[in-house]
């Protein structure tokens, strides 16, 4: 099974590494970027996946790979 | 209009990042996750995108927000 997780910093949250890309690419010559907001993405592969392992997943999202506080984690199942 | 980058670290690279996050949930007790990997998401919002903005997209992606060397991006326009 492959999983993959994707983690943003929530809307109401700064993200000031994405505003230093913002303004690097203006700097680059394209200044109609309006924002750029920065995240995670984690393709895991699980060996012998039980029934639970979606829910286990959701776990350890919650638990170890984001911070609930001030991001938010989508996980899709792959295969 | 807006853009998604994902870069992630090409398949014959070490990713030591990926190797410790997998180590970390074998700890947590999920130990059947046999690869994880570790990349950046990028969420990108353009206002008033002309008709080369997907060329000047890829331009930045290779040039600014990815390292050729050791990482592929995928650029997704969603909208």
């Amino acid at each position: 099974m492959k999983a993959r997780v994707t983690v943003m910093p929530k809307k109401s949250v700064l993200d000031p590494q994405g505003v230093a890309v913002r303004d690097a690419i203006a700097h680059h010559g394209f200044p109609q970027i309006s924002m750029v907001r920065i995240g995670k993405v984690m393709e895991i592969e699980i060996d012998d996946a039980g029934p639970d392992a979606e829910a286990r997943l959701h776990e350890i999202c919650a638990d170890l790979l984001s911070n609930p506080v001030i991001e938010d984690y989508v996980l899709q199942i792959e295969a």
